[in-house]
């Protein structure tokens, strides 16, 4: 974790003038207090990264209508060497959609259509955000194989950029994985801008790269045949008797699901409209699973020692989902970095970090941590498939107190025998296992001549 | 594999004629050759099974139209005390279908209907064909999560009493695991028949009983959305290859896939329409995945050194699939137990075993076993996945002199650490892992408890 404070850069004002001149009708923003809130993303989910990236601030916002604008954007910012910041939803926790040299960022929100769709696939562009997406299929009975807790404002293009799993990674595994992605189509940004399919392999070129290495236009992705998804919590006395439930479930072939997540007993608090379904200082786990499963489910809950605290079946889970009707929201909006969320929100100086264990002993090692730290680390583990076996993403909550100390924890966690993902570095080769591989970088080479792609985030 | 041979064992005249007064005009078949027929199914895989079964004939065939003849079959059973042996689609491999002591066998084939389909769910009589079954969901994008090989002609119900897994288990697992079926409705044989309904964790009471306790008259099964399948065949110079890229795509969460098959380079000469499109000698994987997933997937056989040598899109495998049409029958129809029957015609002598390895040694233990066995047992090795990691399940074939030497070799195999089920044996509690746990014995005791349900079955 050792960042340096970026100093704070933007474009002169002559340049930018041409750009806009350049630019013709493009719709743009540059009212100041647009111009700051669209410059943000949740990266202030670490204390470290609050820090260091605040100030960030583009000179201008462009909002471009279609594929000619952005081809127009792109060869007008290459043409005057001005930055350009690519934005989906703004839900990255690292920055990524944050103009970290300032310059124009673009936001892809009005090109969200679908292209089509076919059984077992579909092709969108970048700005379509994966709630409409998954509304727009539900007719076809087909959805998304996964997405992130920020379903509603998240695009799919983003999503690629810069996300790997989510809600339904624990029947699909997540976006590296091979088969996740169909293809890319990514723009240039060149004098000449170009559009470049990526298939296959060839989209990880461009694939949680943040955005640098090429405007993502459009994605092909598989779809996963929809399942009439039901909500339960399942209430446990310890974290332990949770995990081992949620283990044996997302081991077990038989039982159609989208989402497993396992809270210690201390979240539940956090959670304000979670509170009152789960008894106090009890561990409870969140889960998706198909309809007419529920009843198996809530008999194997009951067998690991667990109480159905919540139940809630899929016609109101829709309406909750897509018509935001109901008591609750989806309750895939209390997990993955959305707990994360609510607990900073509940009790500020909480922070997160990203975990992830040898196979086998997850139970053991998070079993054992729990007691080491007590009040400073509150255990969230999110239960996926990947790589033919039952993989557990941890996504535990920290009290921040210094990042010395912060350091610590990552070491004492190391130390028990698990691996950590850096969630407090907006740089591309900081991140534990996000390292960039060889087609990221030299992918860039190609797709930005000029290094225009948010200078700053790609180490070299 | 210490079988005595059964005595042949009929029903005395008088008490026929008495059944036959009580059974008015339920449709019977009498006819010496057809009640022959009748009593058989593929027993003689193995040549000890069809030295001991043989001889196995029905004194009468029933054919019950309806619930009502059912009842009034099972009624006049249990006042006479005659053996009553249920029959699905005779397709079993252990004498499942055939009547030890003869007396009833009860056709199921006429009780077929589909109950109600919802997302997710569908409730089906235990006569229905399997097949059948899928193309009255086709409109509906759903589909059995999985079939044995013989899906055009097994029931659901006979799959349920003496089926396991087949082709879907690569994503779905086996019909034990947890969540595979919802309820199974049976009828007992007593003087006053009565429906009971097992639903969850209960319908494992009749599960793999080989219906000798209780007649299963309807099964709820757990649905899954249907993918658009294609075929692929990809062939490799090693069955160490091809097992390779079989336990890695059967990993891979990424990819949607219904049948991973793989086969040792003898086997493909033995599959007469299989053999024009795989090089001789070369072993291949023959594949079911989702159609936008192909490229994907043959993408991958050739970094694993295949080649793809066989490829169906989606419309032409439900031609095949659903009327018969195109060059070669489905695929799968050259895969699990298939592949014994195809083999066992080219190449009289052949019979199988079933094996299965330990995690993760799975191919060293085969590639080991291969080279010790020579032209004696050849490979087949079928791709599922299991309690949450990819699981083996080998049905090798082999060149059947004595029943000494298939002793021996079951035990090389054993001292190389597989573990093996004996499919020469028709009793219930002989077959290794198919061992009858108590529930299925003490059920029978409720559901027959005058023990007619194909006496000398079920080992007391």
């Amino acid at each position: 974790m050792n960042i340096a404070i970026h100093p704070q850069a933007t474009v002169d004002a002559d340049r930018l003038v041409a750009l806009r001149a350049d630019l013709g009708d493009v719709p743009l923003i540059t009212d100041e207090a647009q111009l700051r809130q669209k410059s943000r993303d949740f990266f202030w989910f670490s204390p470290i990264l609050k820090e260091e990236l605040d100030h960030c601030r583009a000179d201008l916002v462009a909002l471009p209508r279609d594929r000619n604008d952005l081809v127009r954007i792109a060869r007008a910012c290459a043409r005057h060497r001005i930055p350009l910041t690519v934005r989906g939803g703004g839900t990255g926790n690292y920055g990524q959609a944050m103009p970290l040299e300032g310059g124009v960022v673009v936001d892809m929100g009005a090109l969200g259509a679908t292209r089509w769709v076919r059984p077992g696939v579909g092709r969108f562009e970048a700005g379509a955000r994966m709630l409409d997406i998954d509304r727009t299929l539900r007719g076809d009975r087909q959805e998304l194989r996964f997405h992130p807790s920020t379903r509603a404002h998240a695009t799919i293009g983003g999503f690629l950029a810069g996300g790997a799993g989510g809600v339904g990674s624990c029947t699909w595994g997540q976006l590296a994985d091979r088969g996740a992605v169909i293809a890319v189509e990514v723009l240039t940004v060149e004098e000449e801008p170009r559009f470049i399919e990526l298939r296959g392999r060839d989209a990880l070129k461009v694939m949680h790269a943040y955005g640098v290495n090429g405007i993502i236009t459009e994605v092909e992705m598989p779809l996963a045949p929809w399942h009439p998804w039901a909500e339960r919590i399942c209430a446990f006395d310890t974290l332990e008797e949770v995990a081992r439930f949620a283990h044996a479930l997302t081991a077990a072939e038989g039982i159609a699901k989208k989402l497993v997540s396992v809270h210690d007993g201390r979240i539940s608090p956090l959670l304000k409209r979670i509170r009152p379904f789960v008894p106090d200082g009890k561990a409870m786990v969140i889960l998706m699973v198909s309809e007419p499963q529920a009843p198996t489910v809530e008999d194997m809950a009951a067998e690991f020692g667990g109480e159905t605290v919540f139940a809630r079946g899929n016609e109101e889970v829709e309406a909750a989902t897509f018509d935001g009707q109901g008591k609750l929201p989806p309750l895939y909006e209390y997990t993955w970095n959305h707990t994360t969320l609510y607990a900073l929100k509940a009790k500020p100086g909480t922070t997160y970090l990203q975990v992830r264990y040898p196979a086998g002993r997850e139970i053991e090692i998070v079993t054992h941590l729990a007691g080491v730290f007590g009040e400073e680390v509150l255990f969230h583990l999110e239960f996926q498939r990947r790589f033919g076996r039952v993989f557990v993403s941890s996504l535990p909550l920290v009290q921040y107190t210094t990042r010395e100390r912060l350091e610590e924890i990552v070491r004492m966690i190391e130390a028990a025998g698990a691996e950590l993902s850096n969630p407090h570095t907006y740089r591309l080769s900081d991140a534990g296992w996000k390292k960039v591989d060889a087609p990221q970088a030299s992918f860039k080479r190609e797709a930005d001549p000029h290094g225009l792609m948010n200078p700053g985030k790609l180490l070299s």
